[in-house]
């Protein structure tokens, strides 16, 4: 299959969205039913035995030479964000599916399983990775609970969409039957593109510091209450920001951002008596991240020391880091350099199936360029090259996990 | 009449309120009437003769013994913000009729009309001054027509209370025949009680800028979007923020204000695009506080230069400084003084009808300590001491008046 045929397929895939203007879908909304009979033919054509299970992953197995060999799974999710691009979650099952299709009905002693996993984004229940935790086994009973915006829990969706919620424990792979796991990704971001390479070698997915800080001071009137005498929560907040960039930027790898601010007032002719600021903090080092946190918290305190404005922190997210592994990985950069392609290793700063699966079987990530760094927006995109060079990539991959035996 | 006596007559008009909870008092609403019927009441028990003219000004005079001298007004407004304390503007009326009282009977040879401004706060319909303006003779067929929020204009309100609006011209005052405005008026700042003053005569209300400050950078995604590949618009407006706040101390007098801000999209793990903030600026001086606005631009644009962030302004206000009658300020200074009080010199951060009579005829006015700086908030108070010295400093403006003749 080529790129552009990739391209064509992730492209057809995102004409099945709830909502005719945009692509929007759902955790097992009815279009993920077309998603499931367009993928399942594509795999059965390809003498692939398919079926969704009870979290409502789509599998598809292609069958090893042995039997008992440990099994590699390749796979990404199949489910969006709102008004989203075609490539998110789904390239990495369609290049799986043309991994297999470019084997040409040669099998290896282990088998492949894709995976076109449920969900991934979080939109409809505010829980992330329904489909990887159901592999993972970690899609508990209180999860099952979890409810959606009409009061619709994940078990009672699951049962709307013809599976059997009580089978969801069968949906859990057995790890010592698992060799790893494989996920190809669009990067999300601006990194390949700014170093003009198409491939990125993930080593680990970041940890992730969420918190909520709130600057009290006084609202006052702008006109008649002179610079000395203000408490102004604005001006304390902004102080702030600009110190948890300046911090970030000394952290190499490290990202900081406050993308929320609600100033009350909030009016032009009145001092801010109260500003509530988000910090998200993203760093492959736990220990490292943690640190930076404390100290930007400690930052806020000190300004508001000096203003008489007291500084509340509420902590909202502290999520460690996780490792790709490390053969894996060492395989995956071989796939790489071995097709003629510049090695870059690098930190995913997002979440991604890999990350729930990594507790559980030997993971490795691919990930391919992002024009101008957009994802979840139509204008996402992925270029041709970058498909040829992650189809040579897996094929390398699976050759040499083939010669590795194990 | 003591000073007790006045904050317990701003009190009992406190009563009288759109809202049985809170003080809200707009312009001609139903309450509105009572405030006449009392004031009314008061300044008859005096000799004065009352009337309330076609803008719904109480006016109440008290005849001198020349009728061909040029009287003094004495006034502030009656109408509130919503949830407002007993004192702004208020005070102004109760405080010149506590002075026709304190003089016993006696007549100067200038007459000495007492002015309850009908609105000053611009809640009603948006639009301030609509008493003032029309004793400068600045109330127009556009402001009469301005609508309230149920879509009844200046001109039905006025039938509505039962006056004619088509007789609004002759509320006008014929600048000939008035010799000075004088208007006593909470503070509504921190200054005088920071400098433990009662008292201070004010020299000039400030001039205005206000402005909207738009920076627009990139949304993305806040983990996959390393520090140096950003266009963060917050941090961009964070940064301009700490130098308006820097800006404004070094010049005396100045205050300058960023009281609003909107970060698109505004959640906490994606960098903000986009960040619309106000800008506001005050000084006595037009010229000093237009250089400041063209440097803080100036320095926005500066620093989206270096982020890649495009800075948008709209200008939406530009209120010119308005002085204070140099010959009545130091009548007031010399009535301060000779009162025993210290002089302290002041500008006026806020706008007060004193500012639209300006423009018409020669103005004074006192201001009185707001503890802790309170106003527009039912914490909103003034100290017996101040009420007492403020009645001293208005007799001995009067006595000063009448000896210089004229």
């Amino acid at each position: 299959m080529t790129s552009a045929a990739v391209i064509q397929r992730c492209k057809e895939l995102a004409r099945f969205s709830e909502d005719p203007d945009r692509i929007t879908r759902r955790f097992l909304s009815p279009p993920m039913r077309d998603v499931h009979r367009t993928l399942g033919e594509w795999m059965e054509r390809l003498g692939m035995h398919v079926r969704v299970d009870a979290a409502g992953n789509l599998r598809g197995e292609y069958e090893g030479r042995d039997r008992s060999a440990a099994r590699l799974l390749i796979g990404s999710h199949v489910d969006t964000v709102p008004d989203a691009g075609a490539y998110d979650g789904v390239l990495g099952v369609v290049l799986g599916i043309a991994l297999i299709e470019a084997l040409a009905k040669r099998r290896f002693r282990f088998g492949i399983e894709i995976v076109a996993f449920s969900e991934e984004e979080g939109v409809r229940f505010g829980v992330p990775f329904i489909g990887s935790r159901a592999l993972a086994g970690t899609l508990d009973d209180g999860l099952l609970s979890a409810g959606d915006a009409e009061g619709i829990t994940v078990a009672e969706a699951i049962r709307r969409f013809g599976l059997d919620p009580a089978r969801v424990p069968e949906a859990a792979v057995d790890p010592r039957g698992v060799r790893g796991y494989l996920e190809f990704h669009i990067e999300q971001g601006p990194v390949l593109e700014s170093l003009n390479l198409g491939l990125g070698v993930v080593t680990a997915i970041a940890g992730q510091s969420r918190l909520g800080v709130t600057f009290r001071g006084a609202a006052n009137h702008a006109g008649t209450t002179p610079m000395h005498l203000r408490r102004d929560a604005l001006a304390a907040a902004a102080q702030w920001i600009s110190t948890v960039e300046k911090e970030a930027r000394t952290v190499a790898g490290l990202v900081a951002t406050v993308g929320q601010i609600d100033a009350k007032p909030g009016v032009g002719n009145v001092i801010a008596g109260e500003v509530r600021t988000s910090l998200d903090v993203r760093h492959a080092s736990d220990v490292e991240r943690h640190a930076v946190v404390t100290k930007m918290l400690a930052q806020a305190e000190q300004i508001g020391k000096e203003r008489g404005i007291t500084v509340e922190v509420e902590h909202r997210l502290d999520q460690a880091a996780t490792g790709c592994d490390e053969g894996l990985v060492k395989t995956l950069e071989s796939a790489v350099s071995s097709a003629g392609f510049a090695v870059h290793r690098m930190v995913s700063g997002a979440g991604h199936d890999a990350m729930v699966l990594a507790g559980h079987v030997p993971v490795a990530m691919l990930f391919l360029r992002s024009p101008k760094g957009v994802s979840h927006h139509p204008d996402e995109a992925v270029l041709e090259e970058d498909v040829d060079a992650a189809l040579q990539v897996g094929l390398n991959f699976l050759a040499q996990l083939e010669a590795q035996g194990g």
